[in-house]
């Protein structure tokens, strides 16, 4: 009886946007030299439901990903419940050029934890949303 | 006298591997049907180092990572003084097969959040071992 297959549960598109609005920082994930590669981040979402990021403009980061499809991972966990949940944006990034979504970007996007010389926007599109909620473990008495 | 280019520093393997020692979930980082994919799975290292992972024999994650190259990346983060730390191992992944091997997990290895039916350990070696911490920003008053 303790046994379950059904221990985690597919979350809608929805219900994994609403999640990610919950959470500062997730984690871009990408190639570097042909290897994966991850990097925390703090973020925001747009009206678009994009994950927008605020960056330097000569970084790794946007080195790597300008134009290129990546995943960003946003997630809670309890360990003393052995519950939570985590939400996967998987979409291609690309860096904001236009100056007017820029200087909106720039009045009502994300800040940076970072201190940065120059700034750049770069937008995830939510292109697929997956997501999935841990329930908990019953552990038998 | 508030940008400061030292927001976060690098730190040293030991560093790492010491912090990585003090939280239960990860993600893995690899590559599935060409694009960026990301799990969060609760994990344990080994007296060499290793990340140990005990998932299903027949998981989507140890098919797609069986044998090849990931990155397991851990953090913390607090966004009240956004500081934090985030640490990622990258090496290869590969099945334990050594039926010795698997009885000693078995016994001392990481547990799984999920129920499974049957148990496969997998090990992802700790090649390379980078990590960084921010030290939170300062903002004028």
């Amino acid at each position: 009886m303790f046994q379950n297959d059904n221990a985690f549960r597919a979350l809608g598109r929805q219900e994994c946007l609403r999640l990610l609005a919950k959470v500062p920082v997730g984690r871009v994930v990408y190639t570097r030299h042909a290897l994966p590669a991850v990097l925390p981040i703090n973020f925001s979402l747009g009206t678009d439901s994009a994950v927008l990021l605020r960056t330097s403009p000569g970084s790794d980061l946007v080195r790597a990903i300008a134009g290129v499809v990546v995943a960003f991972e946003a997630d809670e966990f309890d360990a003393a419940t052995r519950s939570g949940w985590s939400v996967v944006v998987t979409g291609r990034a690309t860096v904001v050029t236009d100056p007017a979504e820029h200087e909106r970007l720039a009045q009502s996007g994300p800040t940076s934890w970072m201190p940065l010389r120059e700034t750049v926007f770069v937008r995830i599109d939510s292109e697929m949303v997956t997501g999935r909620e841990l329930g908990g473990t019953r552990v038998p008495q």
